[in-house]
């Protein structure tokens, strides 16, 4: 294992000083280990997001105006402990009210529940949103997890950052999350493995002539195993996992505030159809060249044009990662006129910077 | 060799197409190749870049307001055509003259030389700034070639960019490029050799316990071939080759289009000091994840303050890639605050964006 790292042991902190020292007008705090705002106005509701490091620039990279408040940093594809998120809330917090975002994974999952009771007890109105878009794992009666989250996780950012920056309440940012959350979609591929620094090793061993689909952002493996095949047939399988599976519901554990309980929530996404619009994301792995992530976009802007679907806004590049993992994930949201206003407000993060 | 690539033949091609999708505001002309921008300003002197492809997202991705009005990319790792340039340079330029950024690559000069002489040869006022910070090369009196064109390059194109912007002339710019040109400095770090797709195998071979100082961006073999080593250790290296080298001239092959001739510029550097204040940029190869860059980020945040340099602006990311190579490159600019000014100013490109 070759890595610009010191002692795997060191390697998040390291990252987040480094981080921390790149952007001096964030605030990074220690220990515990979050990354927050310095300047947050008094009238916004407080939006927090976090998971196992390794993924970057999420979630630190979109802490900033017109987007996150606050970002937990848990140690390589490692939950965030409840504390990291209990405080980073609290100081983020500023009266309206706290929107957690969770992408659907377990350790994740607990250490954002357990911030929301411990935050509940001492009266801060708090929700947690889950995120849950990856469409190549099946859901069935069986599928007590649920699906993963994965890039929508950006988008839904983004729009609720640009919400809260216009001082919607708490619970109109809720359903607005359920309703990016319900019209996203996203879909792996991975050429190669990550390799974690403490293992030293690549997570799984895939050919020479081998690719993968579905896999996850921590490494897991995805559903199918196929022969590696030129790009446009890779990107036909991914986007038609999109386009095809998109009609189905779920319920969601979710916190009430209004009654101090955990309650299941029904999502129900409807599958994209000609007419649509949509933010599309062509999303690198970490070790995925960019001359590359436009090869992609191209054929899937081929497809969407095809299929009647307008992309009306894209990003390109390396935006929810895996390590040094080659290969893309495809995200696409269905936006409307209300939505893209949003995605198009000003911004000012690490990674995503317009309008100011 | 797995990538998301097609044919081998067609990936520039595939990857400007999916680059003029994913830009649409962007026109990207096709025979010959080459992007500008749509609507460019009458009364501003016209920036052009170009150089092989396999360094995304330079130069397309630094196409825009406040930065480059016309990119040109070649083959992999090929110089762009002088009709390439040529005709890019007809399109962009509002009577004012033109503005070439050559990376030092022989290829490259080579083209860019014929095009400044075909458009001289029509009236066209042009002049060609040459970028040659690489300084782990050795400067000496049998280099002829001269040092090769790295990350300097990126703030070159972004502060004359924003001069242009302002309505500063021909002779003016060319000055101001001397300017940052002459406080520049990169080296480079390659943990992995790159795979050209057309050659499918890796360009050199680096054993896994082995690590490269001094590559260039076209898997150019290093000047020193060492063990691997935690990154505080490498960046140590890489930063002392730019603390310790910086004093140095050359002359430069310049147009100087007011005698209608090719003229030697004599280029000073002085070397970085205590007090000085710079942009950095930590640059990933392509293959690299950004937790890494930042840990490699935080070392030279570290030196810097160290010697008492100050950075004031950074870059961390993948600005300036070899295709799928691991490793990065350091650059730093001496600035002042008109640089700073010029830095800060508002741009609009598919990758550096602020203010606007």
């Amino acid at each position: 294992m070759k890595k610009l790292i010191n002692d795997p042991n060191q390697f998040v902190d390291e990252s987040v000083e480094g981080f921390a020292l790149a952007n001096p007008h964030l605030d990074v705090h220690e220990t515990p280990r979050f990354i927050t705002r310095r300047e947050i106005e008094n009238n916004k509701v407080a939006l927090v997001s976090g998971g196992g490091s390794g993924h970057e620039p999420l979630h630190a990279g979109y802490v900033g105006h017109g987007m996150l408040d606050g970002a937990c940093p848990g140690e390589v594809f490692s939950a965030p402990t409840p504390d990291q998120i209990y405080e980073c809330a609290k100081v983020v917090h500023k009266g309206e009210g706290v929107l957690f975002f969770v992408k659907n994974y377990t350790g994740d999952v607990l250490s954002f529940e357990t911030a929301v009771e411990l935050l509940h007890a001492e009266g801060i109105p708090v929700v947690n949103v889950l995120i849950d878009d990856d469409v190549s794992q099946e859901l069935n009666s069986h599928s007590v997890v649920g699906r993963r989250g994965m890039g929508t996780t950006i988008v839904v950012e983004k729009i609720l950052g640009a919400a809260a920056q216009k001082g919607q309440s708490l619970d109109q940012l809720v359903d607005l999350a359920h309703r990016v959350v319900c019209n996203g979609w996203s879909v792996g591929l991975a050429l190669t493995s990550c390799t974690v620094p403490h293992k030293g090793s690549p997570t799984f061993d895939l050919g020479d002539d081998q690719v993968e689909i579905g896999i996850g952002i921590h490494g897991e493996r995805g559903q199918t195993d196929l022969a590696y095949k030129p790009a446009d047939e890779l990107v036909e399988l991914l986007a038609d996992k999109i386009f095809n599976g998109g009609d189905y519901s779920r319920h969601v554990r979710e916190w009430n505030r209004n009654v101090g309980a955990w309650v299941e929530v029904e999502l129900k996404n409807k599958s994209l159809k000609q007419g649509d619009r949509v933010i599309a994301i062509v999303n690198g792995m970490g070790g995925t060249p960019l001359s590359e992530l436009y090869v992609v976009y191209r054929k899937l802007a081929q497809l969407c044009a095809e299929k009647g679907i307008t992309i009306e806004r894209n990003l390109v590049g390396s935006f929810i990662t895996s390590l040094d993992m080659q290969g893309c994930s495809i995200t696409m949201v269905r936006i409307n006129d209300s939505l893209l206003e949003l995605w198009d407000a000003p911004v000012s993060t690490a990674v995503l910077r317009w309008g100011m």
